[in-house]
């Protein structure tokens, strides 16, 4: 057959397949997070399962991350290290830190369910350490399980829900996505689910309704058609590595140093999901991280963009930090620092200027005449009485800063280091369904995933990617398993 | 025949079509302006063109708008009200403003045919009077032919571009595009082409290659499938009107109280190309219009937001006001006045605040203490000497506010008029071709207007909408009549 992987459009009508190279019940496409958790529950559920994936082994950009996932409502780790949690003050954080459109029905299910969850991990024999780790948000070097991930600690959300930990790390020192993928990956191989590397899948197979049927994938060099009996299940990541596709779709990522992914995330499962009639949402959100700490008093410097203003509380969480700087601040913030809270960041970072007075710092880093002297005698009128009212940082943080010399380090998107990867992608039902722009399942198609639209998009707090990835894979997985 | 509008995908093969009703050239969905251009170079290019209009007239959102159009690069009527303006200017002005990834493509033969583009509307009868408007930007009140609609000479395109004004306006006083509607109307009902109102076009039709081949429409009640031999063009609006695309796709824009667009701008014509394969594009910007003058002298105070902090020089065309506002400000913001600067807003504002001291009127606002008062005093200090180096506004406009009592107008979205549109749709090639994910033309398939990502998404200058509009569709048209 062939499988014209390079017309405009990456569908074939069922009419055009000779022969099917193989049937099976659902094929998945990707084996990262979703794809692997989307097998376990598609097999389990009596699924003849066959998964395609792209790279020359499994993991994907699951692998190479810190491997933090997004759980709560009061998980056995939370509950060991001492935190109260409820699926209601998880679901009351995620709809206001995901705005200005959170997606309801998505993070109900998601705060529901998530005990129940964390067990699925535990089953699958990812280890959890029960111990906090303290000292900074998002991806602790120890091994300990349970750290702070997002901005629950940190106003307005301290204000809105009852603060506590949500990123379960699995139990290994550093980056843990390796361990946690290397648990899954074994269960999906002990199980009755068939895994084909160097897959790549270029096409879906569509009948005269529309209805997904299959796909085109090569495998060992040829192209051979797949039919799906009961569905496809696209987890195939997202698109950080196109630069066309995030230029259209996500401009302000291209302006970030360091993007988040394998060779693969290049939008193909998005494209696919395209072509068969699904609707993509919130394309030009991403995740951005803006590291300022560790160390945490960092955190009692100030952060102000190129008007020598203040925009946010330099205490909520580094992904929150990335947003507001680059979609409200162009990509121009510096941290400003005195001789009392200065200390060497972790992540390398240059001085943007330094002087012996806040006015031969403002005129060294270019700032209006008289900006920056203003925001900090407005700060340090208040943080004298350790108040911050105009941004609600929290008091632990807030000194003044009035001790020279006084340093800026540069946070701008030009000179220092920002995180990203891409949130947005095909939009899904609560099961994984694959939704046309009128709400409808496209038959037989489902997705998870980065090649969906991320449930914090925008809004990122760390492990929901992870955590969106697995749990809506694992429904994704099931759904279509049971399909007709 | 069956056209079952209401199935998941609005797509026909077009093996299910029983008979053609109808044999043309060209289809074009929509008759507003786009839709207006599109059949007039269509049908002077030789083709057998049917125009099919929802509504039961023709006219569209372009008929209830001002009528502004976005023209340039030396027009008769520049030049005969003294402005030097080049096709180079223009560009600059047009890469600058619509950030942060132009369509460098598409802005460039706007600017270089604009010339030509606006002795078209002269052969269509449209009129226009040599006269410039001087008071305010945007849609005169008189029937002046000329206004500044962007900010052009404002900070810092006046210092990317030599400003010129390029809104040029029908002549008839006020709201004028009821006028140019009828004008560009009159030319298609005299020409070859045919219009059938009241008709809703629910399907494309395609080939097994994908090809658009024609539309399924409903005429007189009924249902029947017109073949388009050389073409369907979408001219069919945005999706202002469809609070559940706007809530997936700009949910920024469902906050803001005035949605400017007719029943039928919910974005049908977008769903049907994307059901072809079609990419969308920037479907999260809106046109975001925050009018704070006439008059403008009230451009002598200063907006601030939800921090007491200003966020942008006030000069600016209210269409930047508005999407500063609204994108990152969270539509948080307040007019600042003195007993000197203030005046009556043309647009009804309610009074947010006043006070005998500033002190007061940022109490009396809500705003952190000190903050107001911070911001003015640095504001102040410069506008003594008649400049603003934080934020650039001219100097026409910056004198200290210093004469109580001092009053804010509300800018927020909740309390005050924010007109709105929606800029982002169907992703087009420079000849007006459909473009899918893998930026190749989908066959047979045109689009124009908003249902067309704008070449000002974001970033919004008035007559930018009917400019592309026409311009792009004239080029869809023409393109359309000659394939094959």
């Amino acid at each position: 057959m062939t499988p014209k992987p390079d017309e405009w459009k990456p569908t074939i009508a069922i009419g055009e397949v000779g022969a099917w190279y193989r049937e099976v019940d659902v094929v998945i496409v990707g084996l990262g997070c979703a794809g692997a958790a989307a097998a376990i529950d598609a097999t389990r559920a009596g699924a003849e399962v066959l998964v395609l994936e792209r790279a020359s082994g499994g993991g994907g950009t699951s692998a190479n991350s810190g491997g933090v996932i997004y759980l709560g409502g009061g998980t056995a780790i939370q509950k060991e290290c001492g935190f109260e949690d409820s699926p209601e003050d998880m679901f009351r954080y995620l709809m206001a830190a995901t705005g200005p459109a959170p997606d309801e029905e998505k993070i109900r299910v998601f705060s529901e369910y998530s005990v129940e969850h964390f067990q699925w991990f535990v089953d699958q024999g990812v280890p959890f350490k029960a111990v906090f780790y303290p000292h900074y948000s998002g991806e602790p070097p120890t091994d300990d399980g349970l750290v702070y991930s997002g901005s629950e600690n940190a106003y307005p959300f301290d204000e809105i829900a009852r603060p506590a930990p949500r990123g379960h790390v699995p139990q290994v020192p550093g980056q843990a996505g390796g361990l946690l993928m290397h648990k899954l990956m074994a269960t999906v191989e002990s199980s009755a689910a068939e895994i084909v590397t160097d897959a790549r899948c270029a096409r879906l197979i569509l009948d005269r309704s529309g209805a997904v049927q299959g796909v085109v994938a090569r495998l060992d060099g040829e192209w051979h058609a797949i039919r799906a009996r009961r569905g496809v299940v696209l987890c195939a990541g997202g698109f950080v590595n196109n630069k066309e596709m995030l230029g259209r779709h996500a401009p302000q990522l291209l302006s970030c140093k360091y993007r988040v992914g394998t060779t693969f995330d290049d939008g193909c499962g998005i494209r696919l999901g395209m072509a068969a009639g699904g609707e993509t949402i919130n394309m030009s959100y991403g995740s951005i991280s803006l590291p300022i700490i560790p160390p945490k008093k960092l955190q009692k410097g100030i952060l102000v963009n190129a008007q020598g203003a203040r925009f946010i509380n330099e205490d909520a969480y580094y992904g929150r930090l990335g947003e507001y700087a680059v979609y409200r601040q162009d990509g121009r913030a510096y941290l400003i620092l005195d001789a009392e809270t200065f200390d060497r960041p972790d992540v390398e970072r240059e001085i943007a200027g330094v002087g012996e007075s806040v006015e031969e710092l403002e005129s060294e880093l270019g700032l209006p005449q008289g900006s920056l002297q203003s925001t900090l005698a407005l700060y340090n009128r208040h943080a004298e009485r350790g108040a911050d009212p105009v941004f609600h940082k929290s008091a632990d943080y807030v000194v003044p800063l009035s001790h020279p010399p006084y340093g800026a380090l540069d946070c701008t998107t030009a000179g220092s280091l920002y995180a990203v990867f891409t949130l947005g992608g095909l939009r899904t039902s609560v099961n994984g369904e694959v939704l046309s722009p009128l709400g409808e399942p496209v038959p037989g198609l489902y997705a998870a995933g980065r090649t969906t639209s991320g449930i914090a998009a925008p809004g990122y707090s760390s492990g929901l990617s992870i955590g969106d990835g697995t749990f809506f894979g694992r429904r994704a997985g099931l759904h279509a398993a049971r399909r007709r």
